[in-house]
C-alpha cells in the first residue's frame, strides 16, 4: 500500500447515462487525468455521487478505476455505510476490487444519537476488521457531525486508521489535529478553497472535487507551495477560490459535471434526484472557466 | 393490495445478535403481534436500522415478514436510498418479496439540493416505475428536510402515490394537507405522541415505533377515538407521552430493544454505532412501562 | 392581576412610519379591538418587533396601551432581555406603566451555553425580582431553544411563574406539560394553525399573530370548541391555516401589516431591516383574505 | 480616526459583581492592557457580553474604556441592535461617549428574514446615519447567520464601511474578500486558533477574546509573521490553539474571566444566565494556562 499519501487526488465523479453508470467513459476520464500531476483518485466519494451506488455498481467502479489508472496513482474508495457490519462488508469487496484504503464517512442518519462513544465504537470496529486502511473523513456540510478532535486524536493511534479527510474547510481543526497526532497521520483537506493555507497550517495534501475539472491548477499550486512559493501560492489560490465556491457549495455535482464536458472530460448527467444546471448556472461556469484559462 | 391502510401500524425494529440478522427472533416478534389489533408492519423504517442493512438483508426481512404475518396484516417496506435509481431497484425486489406498499425517505446526503424540484423529480420518478405504491415520508429529526406541503398536495395526485407518513409531529402540517388533498389520500401520523390530535386532526392512522412496545396501548388509544369516547382517549394519551418521549427521543433504538426484552418480545442489541442502553436508562424504561401496566 | 387568562389574545403590531413609533396609530387598533371578544393584547411580542424597541420606546408602548384597551382587557408585555438583570429592569419599568404580566423569552445570543441550569438560573432570578407575574415563552423558530419540557415543569411551580405561551407548535410537548403540571399553570398555544387540537390536548387559550389579522374568526373557533362543536372548530381551523402559515412562516411580520392595511387597522412598514411585501406577496394575503371573508 | 487598524485588539470582557457592572475593575483591566503591545480594544462585543448591557451602561463603559485607554489605542464599541433604528441611536450615543469605530453584527432574531437584501438595507442605512467608521462582524457561531460573500463586497465600497471581523473561521471566506475588495478595506479575523492562517491569506489584524487572557502571545504570533518568521508562528499557533478552543468553544466567557482572574486582571463572574465554571473546567483552564506559561 502505498500509504505515503501527500499532494493532490481527485475525488471522481461517477459518469451516468439515462441513471446507468457508463464504466468506459469512466475509464476514459482516468486515462486522462494520469498524465497530470494527481497522486490518486478517490471512487464514490462525495463527488461521486456515492449515496446513489449501489454495493455491486460500487465494485464495477473501483475495478475500471484499477484498471485505467497508471500504477503511481493510489485508488481510494469512498465505502462507509451507515452500521459498521454494512461498511464492513463493502470496504472487504471493494479492497478485492482494488481499492488499496478506504475513506469512510461517519453514519449520520441516526444523528442525535452519534456521540463520542457512537463514532468511535463504529470506527473501532470497521477499522478492526477490515482489510485496507481507513482514512477517516469529516465532512459535516452534508452529515451534520464533526467528529470530535479529541476522537480523531484518539482513533489516530489505531494501527488500521492512518488519515483524516477534513471538508468543513476548519484551520482551527486542522491546527489542533497536526499538533496532537503523530507525523505519520495524514492529514488531508478536502476544500480547494484553503489548499493553500492548509498546507501553511500541516496538510500532508488534498483530495479535491475542483481536481477534477482543473487538476493542473491544484497541482501547481501545490507544487509551488512546496517549492516555498508562497506568494504565487496565495495568489493561484484566490484566482481558483469563486470557481470552487461555485462547484462545491452554490451548485453542487451537476456543475462539476458540467464543467469536465467543457473540460474535454465525460461529465454527462447526475442519477435523479441530482438535476441538471440551467443556462444562468452554465454561463457562470463557463465564465469562471474563462478566466482561469 | 390492502390500500385502505387505517388504524396502527408497529415500524418494527430489526433483531441482531453480534451484528447479525436474527431472521427467527423477528418471525417470532410479529407471530406474537399478530395476537393484537395492529393493522400491519412496517419492515426497514426507521425505527428497523434501515441503513444499517443491506439490500440482501432487506429481502431476507420481507420474506421473513410476510410469511409470519397474518393474512390481514399489511407489510410495507421502507425502500428509500438516495437515487430513484437505487431506490426503484431495491422496491420492485422487494415487492417481489412481498411487500405491498413502500415506504419512501427523501434523499437527503446532499440535503443542500433538495429543492422542491429535486424531491418532486425524485419521488415521481420513482412512483412511476415501482410496482407497488408508494408512501410519502416525512421525517426532518434525520434527514433535516421537511416535505413542502405544495409538494405533498402535488405529488398526492400522482396515481402510485397513496400516503404520508409524517413523522415531525406538525399538527399544522396534517391541518393543511389534509385539507388539501382528496379524501382517499391517507395521512398517517408517526408519532405516538400525538396520536389523539392527530386522529382528532383528520389523519387516518399511525405508523408507530411506540407500537412494538405497547401495541395494545395505541390501538386501545385509536378504539377510544373511533368510538367517540375523547375524554378517555386524551387521558391515555397524556399517559403514553412520557415513554413515547423516552423512547423515540431521548434514548432511541436501542432503548425499544430493551423495552421489547421487558415486553416478551425479541429486542436484543442493535448494530453498531447504535450502543446499548446503559443501566440509568433501563431503569427510566423499566419505571415508565411500570407505570403504564 | 386577572392571573385566569383564557381565550384568545392578539401579539400586537407596533406601528411605525418612517422607522419612528406611531402612538397614536397603536391606540386605535387597540380600539378597534376593544370590540372583538378578544381576551387581551401582547405588546411587543415576537409579532410586535420586540427586539427593534428600546425601553423607552417600550414604556411608551405599554401606556398607550393600557390607555387605549378597554378594561376587561389584559395587558401583557413581552420583555425579554438577554441578561436576568436587563430584563429585570425593563419589566418592572413596564410593570410600572402598565403591563399585568410579562412575556419571556429565554436570553438566545449564547445559545451554545443555554442548557437546563442557565435558563433555570435566568428564569428564577427574573421571576423572583419582578412585580408582575411571568408567561415563559417558547419561540424555537427565533431563538433556536426549546425549553426542556422538565424545566417548565420545575419552574411552573415557582409563585410568580404562571404560564408558558408555546409557539414550536407541538402537541407532544403541550400534552406533556400539561398532564405534569397543576391546572393553574396557564399553557397558550402561540400558533393559529393549531389552535383547535391545543384545545382539545388541554391549552387554556391562545396569544396568536393571527389574531390580529383575523381576530374574530380566531374567537369564533375558540367559542365553537367550548361549545363542544367540533366538527365546525376543525372546518373553521382548516380555512384559516393557509393564512396563518402564509403570515406568521412564509412571509412574517411585513405580510401581516399589509394583511391589517387591507382590514381596516393600521399596518404601515416595519422598521428595517424588514423590507415591505412585494407586489407577489400582497396578491397572495389578498386572496387568502378573500377566501376567507 | 485610525482608520488603518492593524495587529491584534482584544475584546475586552465587561467586569460584574452580584449583576452589577464595576467600572473600576473595567478601567484597571485596560490599564495593565495598555502595556502590551495591543492595538486597541473593542467594548462590548461577544465576549464582553454585549446583549447582556443596556444602552445607559454600555456609554458608562466605552467613557471608561477611553478614559483608561493609552492613547494610541483605538477604542471600537459593539453596538448592533436588532433595528437599523437602535442601532444608529445607541452608535452615535457611544461615538459621543468616545468610540472611533462600531462592530455592528447582523440582526438575528427574525433569522428567516435576514436574506441579502434586508441584510443589506440594514447595513447601508446604518452606515449612512452613523458618525463613526462601521465593521461589519460575521459570527455565525451566535447568530446563525453568515453575511453572504457578495454582499460584503458590496458593502465594501460604502464609504463608511471599513472592515469586517470575521469569526466564523473560514479562510476560503477570507480568501475571496481579500481578493475582491480595495485593499482599504480590514479584514480582521475574530478567531485566535486561525491568526497565523489568516494572516497568511490576508488578514490585516484580529479581535480576539484570546487576547484578553494571554495578550502577550497573541501579539507575538503577529509579530512573528510580520517578522517573515513562519516556522516559529506556526509552533505558537499550535501552542495556543487548545486554550482557545476551550475559552471560546468548549466553556465559553466564564471560563474567559477564570482565566483573566488567574492573570492577574479582573475576571469575575457573567451576568445570569451564564454560570460559573465548575472545578473541572476551572482545572483544564489552569492546566493549559501552565502549559503555556
Amino acid at each position: 500500500m502505498k500509504t505515503a499519501i501527500k499532494g493532490i487526488l481527485a475525488a471522481l465523479t461517477t459518469p451516468f447515462e439515462d441513471e446507468k453508470i457508463v464504466l468506459e467513459k469512466f475509464g476514459e476520464n482516468i486515462q486522462k487525468f494520469n498524465r497530470t500531476g494527481l497522486a490518486g483518485y478517490v471512487v464514490m466519494g462525495s463527488t461521486g455521487e456515492a449515496p446513489f451506488v449501489d454495493d455491486h455498481e460500487s465494485e464495477l467502479l473501483v475495478k475500471e478505476a484499477r484498471r485505467a489508472a497508471s500504477d503511481d496513482k493510489i485508488i481510494i474508495a469512498g465505502t462507509g455505510r451507515d452500521s459498521a457490519e454494512w461498511t464492513v462488508k463493502l470496504t472487504n469487496r471493494l479492497a478485492e476490487a482494488g481499492a488499496e484504503a478506504a475513506l469512510i464517512k461517519p453514519p449520520y442518519y441516526y444523528k442525535s444519537r452519534m456521540n463520542y462513544e457512537a463514532l468511535k465504537a463504529y470506527y473501532t470496529e470497521v477499522a478492526d476488521r477490515v482489510k485496507i486502511p481507513v482514512i477517516l473523513y469529516n465532512i459535516p456540510q452534508n452529515t451534520q457531525i464533526w467528529l470530535p478532535i479529541d476522537l480523531v486524536v484518539e482513533l489516530s493511534s489505531h494501527p488500521n486508521i492512518i488519515g483524516l479527510k477534513e471538508s468543513g474547510g476548519s484551520l482551527a481543526y486542522l491546527g489542533e489535529v497536526v499538533s496532537r497526532v503523530s507525523p505519520e497521520f495524514m492529514y488531508l483537506t478536502g476544500s480547494g478553497s484553503i489548499l493553500f493555507p492548509a498546507l501553511e497550517m500541516g496538510a500532508r495534501g488534498a483530495i479535491l472535487a475542483l481536481a477534477n475539472v482543473v487538476p493542473e491548477l491544484c497541482v501547481r499550486l501545490y507544487e509551488l507551495y512546496q517549492a516555498g512559493n508562497r506568494e504565487e501560492a496565495r495568489k493561484l489560490q484566490y484566482r481558483v477560490i469563486p470557481l470552487n465556491r461555485a462547484l462545491t457549495e452554490t451548485y453542487g455535482i451537476p456543475a462539476i459535471k458540467y464543467a469536465l464536458d467543457l473540460r474535454g472530460y465525460y461529465g454527462g448527467p447526475c442519477r435523479t434526484p441530482l438535476l441538471p444546471p440551467d443556462e444562468k448556472v452554465r454561463e457562470t461556469i463557463r465564465k469562471f472557466l474563462q478566466e482561469l484559462a
